[in-house]
């Protein structure tokens, strides 16, 4: 087949855009060891200011991003309150105890977000020598496994005040902070007023090759960078992944209303097939939905890999679509008929 | 009140009895770091044999074996199984994290109780990156938070089928493993067969001052010796501390079904009040009840205290009643009137 | 042969004299965790009193109050400066890297004394990210691997200078520290006010079975009391092993100078073998020397233990002999006997 | 002043030639996270059968890729030999211990080379609890610290014996092992016959922006692809990244005899000044030496800065140069000038 493969397994696998790649050609760099790479700090700047922070860490991934951040607000012995399918939790290789020697309070969430009284519930108390010490609760918005639920900032705002009455920190998992601030209108820099660090990421919906920011208070950041370079992510001239990263913010953030408008299309194509349980809501670009018994996944995924469609499984008879950057409104036509010519071949 | 306190909140509160004390004082000691307290050695191997392992370790607490036992099953960035209220999860200060780096996947149980294809469902699929590598799974027999249930033979197999088929360690957390086998009628020398490592504790339930005995194979305990030395749990002539655990594996295990007897007959004092939300079933010597929204936790536990009883508080409006060797029949009847006392005080 | 044998592998190896055992058998004991072990208590608080500090916690070893204070004193990314031999490095099986994942800088000292001002020139520049954030100094009193040396007070105050110019905390190592009082005639209470920390331990020369003090504030004892539940250091009913630490600290603490005085004579008596290359000044009860290369170690060893003396090789063609409460004079003697035997088997 | 500026401060300030740059933005990319970044893939594969091993993966630096093999190869409670001055130590923010829980052996070398013999004599004895357990030894070559001086493969022939015949693994921190090889006519392929692992780095005298390989055999690697993953090392479309080091490998290795030359010649010029104490023998392109008293170590760095050029302090008295892609002809002659004119500056 001629037609170009529509990748739907994540929206990290997009490729640079030929004015994004430009952009990267001609930055200008220097040793970022040394603090030196204009370009890198440029990011930096740029991303903290737009959500109300002080200061930004790039990193080459996400998962180090929040890795550095729950390292810095904890040590050995402390307790961290996340949901339990959180990607710092279920993705990050047990991250969490290995890094940071930290246990996990590990709550139920509404498609991945929490409450304010659930996590207050979930504290540990103080004086108690057989319980870890609660230092840090992780939200992720939106939400991988949620399907891409989002937060409203009434609900954010309601477990910031129980981080500060208990002094906790509150850090944000922002793989897909973007996709959360374009599907429910808020303001980027009404978050800096809420937590103490959040990891932005750059090379999932913003399309870039590489990269996350983390973003906090100038001595947070400071301190991140000694555990940055422990990690291993001290790069050098690292300017030309940041350049993309400076492009993306200006140019690929607004357009991710196409990718949820995509998503939507995609998530109606699936409501109508009758291999399909339930389809969650897709608010931003995630289509997570559940195959009947009589569809195997395996069978569903070959069907469309024939067809020039990848797609991921997530759990037992679990399917999840991602739009992004380098899938089209034809790519997404090509899809939903793929949809009903796999509905054809269900046995009668 | 002149009458003694009855202490119901651990069987790990029991003081020695003088024949006890006495043992302990008669003890042939050595310095246990050179392997040369023969009351030390004897303890271990009496505590192997019984369970049908090879080789023992004596400890200054079930802390220490449970979480040596971890350590030594894992390395970090592997990934635990156990149950959500879990002992080794829940109440040893997130050790799993500290000690050991590794992951935990938290299942919820029957009172505690996991089965062994909830088990098979959660091992992590060994080629993805994203995920720790699962090596051990912990159960707890009887279960605490469960309130003292316990494991048939039947389940354990089918669990420790489970772990050979995937290559997985399997511990036993046995601080009150004698309670189990006593209730069941199961046999000791059985466990041998299905569990790589047993932690025995010999001051719960038997009464001991201190200590617990980890087992398991030789080349096992022997790399276990190392990590004991590295927690701080070498001791130098702990014979008088083993000599108790001897003592007690002779003439304190039988007398387990009177503890169970006790809790029996305290639950049912507790289900016959009107404050008494639900009674978990006292299959040991746990009895594990909520008190409904009329008995604040704290009034009924001063009401008690008045009375000379103390108990725990085991969660939000949850309290834990636990027997042992210094709850003797007339300390119950007297719980059993103080608690029909605490009705009379409710508002009418 | 039908004399007792003279164990000079070390000072652990003592056994209760019939008046420690007596204290032990009569103590009031409770559930330590609980913090209701009366016995426990009073350790505890005789302790810090005789060092001139708040607050004790008792622990089976001194690996591991040592190894608890190290991990309260830093946090993974730290660095602890000690001396290269030091037994918080050295032997404790790399504990500072398990437990608090702190580096360490090893510095040469004399007899394993450092001074002032190697330990300020080993301190790391803050700003420089490649470089671990150095948290704690780790002095050891008197130095086992030095030989028994001792520090002077004003050696110590001027450490603990550096030590509060540079934010850094300051741990003692006192598994040995009655021996430097005894030997320098110091007082334990001006301790309390050049040291954050002090770990005491009671099984060497003060002849316990079992057990340590980690002595410091009140703040940091509290910290400390939740890393020991951890660590499994949590004991039931400890006081039977703390009566013998009470006892200890009012009679055995004068009667180290007999050791010391015993470990002159042996030094003396090494000092005439022809065989033996240099002795260390036994300033305390240590004993460590060198064998000539014709007199290989594991021959002298040999010799030794046919004439039921027993001693530990403490490198190559090194040698340390231990006087204790379980050594007298006539086994002083029997000693000094043997090595002359052993002279004479040497190959002419 | 309008010439360009002379950083001699360290190898990793180049910045891409205009083809190494092109060669970037050329290149093909994936999704390297999913295995599917060719260029990546090229890149690994190329490095390895260069070195004569069999794997390879590609990291953000050489700290991630050394602090990675170390994890591989050991556990907590481990302990790695190294030279006392070795990058792996010295300068990866004790990240041996953050992330192993690893101990050190640390052993003085002739200018940070180590004999096997040294080596043999730091294996800890395997019986002793009170030792970590020895697992791997880490040699640096050309070594950083001791002003780029190389092994033989005579002399890591022996020391890769004393590994096998003791069953520990063998690392090479290669962050110059191009130097190293153009240095002494050794060929790379030979390398894979005595070390389990190795870190290459591209970013240093091979002037990539950023990356490392680490090589090893397939099952090394796999393990090592997780723990690249946790510690946030899985890069996107790393392939541009990449493409610099399959450039670089083509065309910057055999220039490094430019650069080794140029260091004779500074050093040269260096041993001629009458401020100059020694001079390390510049066997690569490492130039260290130290000031006498007279110079104090800020007022040359300044006045070296004054005339464009730039250098770093490497220890009390001690300066280090560094030649690379980026210090041509003409600049040595700069700098040999201005190292005169220095002179002139000192007091008569």
């Amino acid at each position: 087949m001629s037609l170009p493969t529509v990748d739907l397994r994540s929206d990290t696998v997009t490729r640079p855009t030929p004015a994004m790649l430009e952009a990267m050609f001609q930055a200008q760099v220097g040793d970022d060891v040394y603090g030196e790479d204009p370009t890198v700090r440029a990011l930096e700047e740029q991303a903290a200011a737009r959500f109300g922070l002080e200061a930004g860490l790039f990193c080459p991934s996400g998962t180090m991003t929040n890795q550095i951040a729950i390292k810095a607000h904890t040590e050995p012995l402390s307790e961290v309150i996340c949901e339990q399918t959180a990607h710092v939790y279920l993705w990050e290789v047990g991250g969490i105890a290995f890094h940071s020697g930290a246990s996990v309070a590990l709550l139920p969430g509404d498609r991945g977000r929490l409450t304010a009284a659930q996590i207050e519930a979930a504290i540990r108390p103080l004086d108690n020598v057989h319980y870890p010490d609660t230092r840090l609760i992780c939200l992720e918005n939106s939400h991988n496994r949620g399907g891409g639920s989002c937060y409203t900032l009434d609900e954010i705002a309601a477990i910031a005040d129980v981080a500060r009455r208990h002094n906790l920190a509150l850090h944000l998992d922002g793989a897909r902070i973007f996709n959360a601030l374009v599907a429910t209108g808020q303001r980027a820099e009404d978050y800096g007023k809420y937590f103490d660090s959040i990891s932005v990421c750059l090379s999932k919906g913003l399309g870039t090759p590489v990269g996350s920011v983390l973003l906090g208070s100038k001595a947070f950041i400071h301190k991140c960078r000694r555990i940055r370079k422990a990690m291993g992510g001290g790069m050098r001239q690292a300017g030309f992944l940041a350049a993309a990263g400076l492009y993306a913010l200006e140019h690929h953030v607004d357009r991710l209303a196409d990718d949820h408008r995509r998503a939507r299309q995609l998530g109606e194509a699936l409501a109508a097939q009758p291999y399909v349980e339930f389809v969650l809501p897709p608010d931003t670009n995630l289509v997570i939905f559940k195959l009947t018994p009589e569809m195997p996944a395996d069978t569903f995924l070959q069907h469309l890999e024939q067809q020039g469609i990848r797609a991921s499984s997530f759990g037992p008879q679990m399917i999840r679509f991602v739009t992004h950057l380098d899938v089209d409104d034809a790519m997404v036509q090509r899809v939903a008929e793929a949809l009903t010519g796999v509905a054809v071949s269900l046995p009668g």
